[in-house]
């Protein structure tokens, strides 16, 4: 049996739930969990904010742990290996994404806790090829996060072969923000972070960036024009994107890694008169992610949390809830 | 003295006008227009609606002459050389779009009917630099239409780097979208045309299209999920645009390079699941103008087109504007 923290409907606390996850599948490993970021998409899915939660639901899908048994096929992982599991448990591996190495495109891929139990428990199970094994130098506590937060925004990175000459601007310091900074330090790119918030102008700088500007003074944005090759917004709420489109240079682009529901409602010719783009990803293929922790270990990258012990988890949740996690909330069974 | 025809207010029709260009400068040559194009945004700036005309006002700006006189500064470009002008006129050549080639995007580039006077006319001027001479095997009376339509659908499959592989769509099958269909033959993809015109259909086919898609019919783009790399549109109309994103495969993009001016109001999350993007461009540089050309010349394409007189300039004007081209009018001299 596995001991999870499950929510038996919407919106209410996750109480202790066990089940039984039958024989290990011949493709499947099962890891003995250490530690679990929690990220946004886990209270949005609590909330059933997107319509497609089932009950009981577990969430936790930034997962750290030593590998505690493989199936009969599974040859590239090993029992009392440590690893890192994310948002996807298991690919086709034979669509056409799955087969470019876009797996995270895969349309058959399914989510951690999505018709899944996740990673607020003991132990979980995926398929081995959603299964990275952790470098040796990553330390282990604040790893879970990189496999969500953190790919989201190192993806990109590689997606649209972003250069270090580039000028780039963050919008949002949070969870996925602050790991963003770091990366695009790392990377050897102007940085830019777009806050609203005073306390974390401080922190955004030690964290890389070489300026800061505030998203509460208007006249900031419609004097930073030509400016940026790259925005990476990291937030769930409807901005003025013409505003940040504006300050986009010549074949610059605005990329979305985090969405409100209200739809963009931006003007055509700014894209069309200096070929500018719009465009989203969700987290990265396997190989990405392995990429990321092999250049997150290079520069010594880690996401900045909180721990909580999973038996807190309710007040764990409360807090990010409330918008005050610094900058990520990590569970630890430890 | 250049002759030329003017509307002397917004709306108004074409009238002879005459006026004195001055001396040669250095790095400008001297057109005698044999032919000359007529676009859209002719017409747009004829009656004002981007609020940037000057009266008198001379369109025009798709042009084939002969040069007829070159600045003493210019080396490249020799007395009775057949050449083309497009949109853009002069260019600063030293910012950094202009020193990265893409003059296209420079922000003090000259339009050609913008502050100063367009190819409806007996001779233009221009700088050099934005002066391309027409290959020996392209038709000069029909090659008008490449300088400006022409470049505007061919310069995205560059920037982009589109391979043949690729599958592509066509919304509208006009003045741009004609040409569209004839350069993605040839660069060997999979050609879609969007039309809501029953007899533009096997005019479509003729020009390259693989497949037509009806428009008018909702459950045609509803059913038509994961087809295309890239859609270019054509149009100046505001269509169902999270319909066509939906059309999009993983990694697809909608181009614009035909614009409303209502905003996009496009939902965020189709972009972010199958990383798509949303993007524009202007017409192409002058080094991309003489791609297309050697394109155009070795696969035969040329822009289907009707022929006025210049003296029946606003006859063309009027038969454009009931949207009755097919698919492109040019005035000739000849």
């Amino acid at each position: 049996m596995i001991k999870a923290y499950a929510a038996q409907s919407a919106g209410t606390e996750l109480q202790m739930f066990e089940y039984d996850p039958g024989p290990l599948a011949a493709h499947d490993v099962e890891i003995d969990i250490e530690h679990c970021g929690i990220c946004h998409s886990d209270l949005s899915m609590l909330n059933n904010e997107w319509g497609i939660t089932q009950f009981p639901f577990v969430p936790g899908h930034e997962i750290i742990g030593m590998i505690s048994a493989v199936g009969a096929q599974v040859r590239h992982l090993q029992p009392h290996q440590r690893v890192g599991l994310g948002w996807h448990s298991n690919y086709c591996l034979t669509c056409s994404a799955c087969l470019s190495g876009d797996h995270n495109l895969c349309q058959h891929a399914e989510a951690t806790i999505v018709g899944r139990h996740g990673g607020f428990a003991d132990k979980v199970r995926a398929n081995a090829a959603s299964v990275i094994a952790l470098p040796d130098h990553i330390e282990a506590l604040s790893a879970g996060p990189l496999f969500c937060g953190g790919i989201t925004v190192f993806n990109p990175l590689l997606q649209f072969n972003i250069p270090p000459t580039a000028r780039v601007a963050v919008i949002g310091i949070g969870g996925l923000g602050h790991i963003a900074l770091q990366f695009l330090k790392a990377w050897g790119c102007h940085v830019t972070a777009f806050t609203s918030s005073d306390h974390k102008k401080t922190e955004a700088l030690e964290l890389g960036a070489d300026e800061i500007l505030d998203t509460r003074d208007p006249d900031i944005l419609k004097n930073a024009t030509n400016q940026f090759d790259l925005i990476l917004s990291t937030v769930n709420v409807k901005l003025d994107w013409n505003s940040f489109i504006g300050t986009l240079r010549p074949k610059g682009r605005l990329h979305f890694v985090g969405a409100s529901l209200a739809p963009l409602d931006v003007a055509v010719f700014p894209l069309i008169s200096a070929q500018r783009s719009l465009s989203g990803s969700p987290v990265g293929s396997p190989a990405t992610i392995k990429t990321m922790l092999a250049f997150a270990e290079r520069h010594q990258i880690k996401p900045i949390v909180e721990v909580f012990r999973f038996d807190q988890v309710n007040e764990a949740l409360a807090r990010l809830a409330r918008g005050n996690a610094r900058y990520r909330i990590v569970l630890s069974n430890q």
